[in-house]
């Protein structure tokens, strides 16, 4: 925690001098939000708040795929503990400002040829991402506009109730084998509360990514719509879990999630090691070049 | 267990003295049993035992909505208790003798402005319910001909299997959260059971009320028949469950069941501190207070 | 283990001197793998490793309905043990060389009029045949090409992947209670992990075989192809589970498996101290007698 509100000084004040957003196609999207205010812009992460509604719009805005770094995560973590702490604040709707991306994920180039010590500080990011959002006491919508794999997935499971542009070339899924390297346990115990044992169980061996309509099929997400309705259509299905009242809808939410996160709570420090010594491994770190190389070519 | 003896001697008395159930409509779904006879009756709930095939038929008839009253719930673990330690009998089907309900659920006059005393007497018959109906050893069906929120989809997910009249205006599930209060663990545990950790997560959060269809399609209830062959197909269901020996089956369903049994018979007292505590509370006393206003206006 | 082994030594010894398989009808699917050779052939199993792809196809080929003796489950278990530690094996597809029948799970020779010291042993075997078969660090497929009850589902159930004949005679479930026994605690786990809690404890309590179609329907198999394209079907999914680098793969599959196969580990002797003492009953040794009979009189 005192890592994160360090950080946090840092990032508000890049927060504060960051760019305004651009023109981005799915603005048009956003206007159904008419009451809407800037609430906070930091640099990969725009956040909205509509105080009629008490719904905020957090938008991912960080070229080229919204990958999840260091810096995006720890802001991310902000984000999410400060729209906790905002009593005007009821719900949030996650989503991308990019055009064909959710989020590719935990950004590979935290995970590679770098010393032990920011694999340390970028896997307790990690965690203080997931701790932030899956024990959330807000009503949490996912908004799932674009391919959404790895930790974008992890991200989207994290909410209350996840919409997916229903354009079969998106895909979602826990995709870490293919890759060579594992989803950690509780990347596992997240999507098995969603999905359950067996899906979870076939899906993390074969590094599934499910298209929209197989992510619909499995549970994995709760509708499709289509791609310029995502947000709107998160913005009514929000209105229906505000209508229940927030306490009773709290405690039933805290009530189904703390066994899980009281799992990695107990299990941090061992987590965070086990990350550690399996990414400093050659044979992983191999992988993850490869893969890398993989990608330019395919850019290229 | 003493207090709920001590009722019973209460009830036993009550029970010889009160009154013959009148017709209901219903009837001629229950001529199926043409061995039947009476078993007991008492004010609350009717118990007829068919000598042939070993088959109670279990109604409720408590107007105007079978409310799960301190006395309804003493009455109805005294009866499941005798059914279980009747060797004669194997089965059990619960439905209701009233129109368009199987039951309200919980008595919400039980829960505002009653002393401390009184919530907990109240709420260890509802935990003593469930104990006897989760962990009967008898085969027992659910004939749910009428709507069945909150207490009463709990009695109705205790049962080894749930048969629904197919009326779309009839629907099921724990919606405590539209009233402002939360489902026990014990309740979320049930849920889980039967539709997993999912569809408990956003029925809880949301109170959802599942239309008879829509409980089919998540697993709430395990078929769909025209209203007034409920009860009949529950007897056929029954059938089919009584060609298994007994003996197996209960070891098989105990095996299924123990670990949840386990957790509440761990967690009992601080389970009833815990309903007391929270029933207490101002905000609550008041949610209830709103609620039952609604609820009499739209009556009249 | 050391049973096993002592075992293996005389198993591997009558493999040797087995007999070679006759046709049976389903020969030709097995063409599919043009660069088979023989890995080894013990009397009931037969086991073929491609060394070009890696996947070995175990045929059971015990008639007349590959029951689980003794000596079958010994003999699986040091297959499955001796492709583990096969560094050119990378998957296993287990399926029937006999017509109509995948297996027909545990003999119920072993378990009538013998000795406890034999419950014991036979007991053992079967755990063995679980731990290696659940925890098999191989890609598993089962290609279930007959009827799979019991001791057969269990097999089915271990694997990562599941492929059935579309045949609707053909049936799979753990119907133990049918015969007035009871699914062990991990047999349970087992279908818990493939199906859900709500079914298995449908499932087990009814004794439930599930038709081809029915078992699709509720996961108990992955898929369903015509009969003579099990084998086949089994090898093209082989080749999607191959493509995942294997080590990631396993991790991930230890990952889901490890607390059900725990569970085992730590209950393993008060497990076997069950199942003698339960088989010993006078009444379960009576219920055994009349399955038998009744085996008998349906054959004549």
């Amino acid at each position: 925690m005192s890592s994160i509100l360090r950080r946090c000084t840092k990032l508000t004040h890049s927060g504060i001098l960051s760019m305004l957003p651009g023109s981005n196609g799915r603005s048009c999207a956003l206007q159904y939000f008419a009451s809407e205010k800037r609430y906070s812009t930091s640099s990969k992460i725009k956040v909205d708040l509509d105080s009629n509604t008490g719904v905020a719009i957090m938008q991912f805005q960080s070229p080229p795929v919204n990958s999840l770094s260091l810096d995006f995560l720890t802001e991310f973590a902000i984000n999410i503990e400060k729209l906790e702490l905002d009593r005007s604040c009821r719900g949030v709707i996650i989503t991308s400002a990019l055009p064909k991306v959710f989020s590719a994920g935990l950004d590979i180039l935290e995970m590679y040829q770098k010393s032990p010590e920011h694999y340390v500080e970028f896997w307790k990011a990690v965690q203080e991402a997931w701790f932030k959002l899956y024990g959330s006491s807000k009503v949490t919508i996912a908004a799932i506009n674009g391919n959404s794999p790895a930790g974008g997935c992890l991200l989207a499971m994290c909410c209350d109730y996840r919409i997916m542009a229903e354009n079969p070339r998106y895909s979602i899924g826990l995709n870490e084998t293919q890759l060579g390297i594992v989803a950690p346990f509780w990347f596992k115990d997240t999507m098995q509360n969603v999905v359950g044992h067996r899906e979870t169980e076939k899906g993390l061996q074969l590094g599934k990514l499910y298209t929209a309509p197989e992510a619909l099929k499995v549970g994995l997400v709760d509708e499709l719509v289509p791609e310029e309705k995502v947000v709107s259509s998160a913005a009514e299905a929000m209105s229906k879990w505000l209508a229940i009242p927030d306490h009773a809808r709290q405690l039933s939410k805290s009530m189904m999630r703390k066994p899980t996160i009281d799992r990695l709570l107990a299990a941090r420090e061992a987590d965070i090691t086990n990350f550690v010594s399996f990414t400093s491994k050659d044979s992983i770190q191999k992988s993850l070049g490869m893969y890398m190389e993989m990608l330019k070519k395919r850019r290229s």
